[in-house]
């Protein structure tokens, strides 16, 4: 078996014989998986429930592959809402025609991020279209985390001075998987930052009382991210531009392109509003993880309980100016 | 808005409209919809989840659209499992230029059914891509459901002597589909069965003490679901050609197209192997359901305990034949 065929997804001997060899293979190292439908006992009655798709293009970048951005992209939605994530579903469309060693790669690179961020995968499904109504493959993932009660996030305790931190460098993502398109003659050495965050987030909480609410600023980047959280918990955020920290490659990039890097989409960052007493706290405990090494802290919040929360942005040359949610067309197919 | 453009899946804020404006509004009646992740309290630690992608071609068809048939078909997969379906989540991933009326409908359609199903669709996620990347519309739906300890299927009673009871026609999904496609010049008033099952699932598994096992005959139809239960089980199975209820349209475009209504797609039919004791009180049960008027019991097991579970069909000539799984192609993209 080389390549994919239409019968793999008919639910018959194919399909059996795709999952017996396949993913049972490569997740099935958990007593619940079934692959069809799971029954699991879970250690809370307070769960946390996030879906995602990806379709992400092309299926491999420098950094990851589809099935990497996957498990990490839903084992980090997960761990920003203040949940452990627990287990996973995977459901995979394929097209006809799709290489079954490339299948393979993917599937393993999920089962190998899985066990790193301590996930099960336990339940799944396969659909093969015919070649042309899907390009290659796309994977939606479930994830369920339960809730610890210790662990809770305190929005409702955000005021006035808590400081805005990022835990790294931001567009790396967006840039790696341009540049891997090739599409604008672009050419850089960025990886992306995709990396499931969830040991980092649990030390996190764990430690320090004044987190009161954390974002993965993907889809949309930063700025996205944070106009959300303004509007959500009605409060007004000044960022100051120059403590974003950027690589300069990346930078280079976006200068280039035309983007501005506070749009583009990470896949490893996690952005934290923290009580401001706990501000270096929370940075030397970032700084202590891999994927924390270049936290900042890039603003503080302004003012609270206002009717419509903004994002303000103080630029280099010293002026402020708001911005607003991403609008239009800037990368599809980013995740 | 008319038709879904490609910003609409960046996470900017044309995606941010999308989600409130039609996704919220149609599947936002609960409390714990956030679209994004959402958090709840589920009524029992035991809980099983399943995750299935729709790729149905075409979307809509006579009886239902994908909407329909990805929260039935979930529905049904925990409920076959004996579990209460609890809560759906929703990815879509949508065609570049996908008209807002017709996802509208869906939406609207996934709504309603899950109201009739008694869940909540609480968490969701959308993606856009290029026209031609995908075909129109895909759906990935996950379900989790609460195991209530006295509905428990009990498997490891299942003995020679127990009956088999399909709910009711076979092959209606199947056909209804391959009708709505107009492919082969088959033309006829089949409608899908496509329906949730859990209030009659509920039913039985509270009433009737001696159900065993149960399953939904979606893909691959009720002889590979066959199949699977006998090697799962190991126990051979003999059912009775003449006994399989079959609408004689749909018999009569499979000796048309020569295809086996065993083999066909269902997506709303349950397969129950229950005591024979118990077998009158399963079926006038069944019978008093719309989605059970036409139950009949089809075979019974044989033998148990064996090394290979057989599904053998005893046909109307007399002579008994093996039935092994789908092999190969037949009706790609049927859910």
């Amino acid at each position: 078996m080389q390549r994919i065929s239409l019968a793999h997804g008919e639910g018959g001997e194919l399909t059996h014989r795709l999952i017996q060899d396949l993913f049972i293979r490569s997740f099935g190292h958990s007593e619940h998986t079934q692959f069809d439908s799971a029954i699991l006992d879970i250690p809370s009655q307070t769960i946390a429930v996030t879906t995602d798709s990806y379709v992400v293009n092309p299926l491999f970048f420098p950094g990851g592959n589809i099935g990497k951005l996957a498990v990490t992209g839903t084992v980090n939605d997960l761990a920003v809402s203040g949940a452990e994530p627990h287990v996973i579903t995977a459901g995979f469309i394929l097209e006809e025609g799709f290489p079954v060693k490339s299948l393979k790669e993917i599937v393993n690179t999920m089962a190998g991020e899985a066990e790193r961020a301590g996930v099960n995968i336990i339940a799944g499904d396969t659909k093969v279209v015919e070649k042309g109504s899907v390009d290659g493959l796309f994977i939606n993932t479930t994830g369920i985390g339960v809730m610890k009660e210790q662990h809770r996030l305190k929005p409702e305790l955000i005021q006035e001075g808590d400081s805005v931190i990022i835990s790294g460098t931001i567009g790396d993502h967006g840039v790696a998987i341009l540049s891997a398109r090739q599409e604008l003659g672009l050419v850089t050495d960025v990886r992306s930052d995709c990396a499931s965050l969830n040991h980092l987030i649990h030390d996190l909480l764990g430690d320090i009382k004044g987190i009161r609410i954390m974002r993965d600023p993907t889809r949309g980047g930063l700025a996205t991210t944070l106009v959300e959280l303004c509007e959500d918990f009605h409060f007004t955020l000044e960022v100051d531009e120059a403590s974003i920290p950027v690589r300069a490659d990346v930078q280079g990039a976006c200068d280039i392109l035309g983007y501005d890097p506070v749009y583009l989409a990470n896949e490893g960052k996690v952005v934290v509003i923290v009580d401001s007493h706990d501000e270096q706290k929370a940075l030397d405990m970032l700084k202590g993880h891999e994927a924390g090494k270049d936290a900042r802290v890039i603003g503080r919040i302004t003012s609270c309980h206002v009717q419509t929360g903004k994002l303000l942005l103080r630029t280099a040359v010293g002026t402020t100016r708001r911005l607003n949610r991403l609008s239009g067309q800037l990368l599809p197919r980013i995740c």
